[in-house]
């Protein structure tokens, strides 16, 4: 039937950072399956099927998606930004391993810009030394892992991003987030807040971590934290390439 | 006069991998500077003058960009992947530093497709859960700062993406990393070298760190090291979303 599957990847918001590869496959596709609000960015036409899902339901998505493929359609399963950073490429093969009868699936992952690189994109260059990515909720590990993975980040000396770093369901984790912080870096340490970036509700605040506040986060955020050697030159925020510099 | 510089990512290096943004930026310009292989990708056309300069001479190319932008230009610096992940961003922002007289240039970072994720999605996910970044060339840091970040990474429990593991002029380098890796990680660590991703000359090869030999990266190739929880599901490679599964 020359079903398939696409786990694409529609960037940060802007149309100008969907890549044409994505553009093609959903050009291409018969039915597109994804969180809401990511299914809300796809223009309806003709023949093509949008199947839009609430949050925290990954796994039947991708089932879903596997049983359509399955039945000969072309599906698309969109995430925004990129679909392998904290987003649907893994509940994808995590479904694979449940679904055995559904290995030999037609499969490609396509690359998003990710909001991390976006959110440094417009602030300068904050992630242009060694960094980490860490998905700050924690539906999915304990926050002793996530404190574990803050301090190891930071005594290592790695740039740092913040996926998910504040909803409404756990308002408090992100100040013990911020107080792990302060005990491991200096007060002068450069957080930068990028919410909604490239979409019309884009702020950029770029704060010491000495005035770094839970408030300034929520869940359209992506929160950046430059490493020891991270520093403003005019309006832009940037790492240096070099350690010794 | 209305000139601008605009860094610019080029993605891994297929054409479908290029933003839209990308593109936009490429049509306007009057001028497009950066490293040989780069510069080559660009079709040449009336009115676009390529100035293409060679390897470490990021910070003579940066100021050239501001020069031209200074005198009118509209000048496009390429890079590939992404102009902020251990690309010409931050080398820009380091001229602006030494070049005050500049800071009021019109600047723009335009995002890009970087390697690790490139990677990641042809091999299925092996970043899908908290991950690092790291450069292993030395020319800007000592050894014993890129030992320091493995050590962290991998006591964090975090997957690893390596760029410039390895050259001609340093090839005894990751052979220290794979004994590193070796002292930090169990042997079925899953490691998978990604080489020329999205090119005609792109090879992925997916080992346990066991099995995994310094011949088995170069300069084209980006270095993926799973976390404890990285395994395969049919011909893929993924990382579960959650700690405990």
């Amino acid at each position: 039937m020359g079903g398939w599957v696409a786990v694409a990847g529609l960037g940060p918001g802007a149309e100008g950072l969907v890549t044409p590869e994505v553009t093609a496959a959903l050009d291409q596709a018969t039915d597109v399956v994804g969180y809401i609000p990511y299914v809300a960015r796809i223009a309806p036409r003709a023949g093509l099927t949008l199947h839009a899902s609430d949050n925290r339901v990954e796994l039947d998505r991708a089932q879903h998606a596997l049983d359509l493929a399955a039945a000969g359609a072309r599906v698309v399963i969109v995430s925004s930004g990129d679909p392998g950073v904290f987003a649907m490429a893994s509940a994808l093969f995590e479904a694979l391993e449940v679904r055995r009868d559904r290995q030999d699936t037609d499969i490609r992952i396509l690359p998003g810009i990710t909001a991390m690189l976006a959110a440094a994109a417009r602030a300068g260059a904050p992630l242009g030394h060694d960094f980490c990515a860490i998905n700050l909720s924690d539906n999915l590990k304990p926050f002793a892992e996530v404190e574990r993975r803050l301090r190891h980040a930071a005594q290592g000396g790695f740039a740092m991003a913040f996926y998910n770093p504040r909803s409404a369901s756990r308002p408090h984790q992100f100040v013990e987030v911020l107080r792990i912080l302060r005990e491991e870096c200096e007060p002068g340490r450069l957080v930068l807040f990028a919410r909604a970036v490239s979409t019309p509700d884009e702020t950029l605040t770029c704060v010491t971590l000495a005035e770094a506040e839970a408030e300034m986060a929520d869940m359209r955020t992506v929160v950046i934290v430059g490493n020891q050697a991270t520093r403003r030159v005019g309006r832009w925020v940037y790492t240096p390439r070099s350690v010794s510099a």
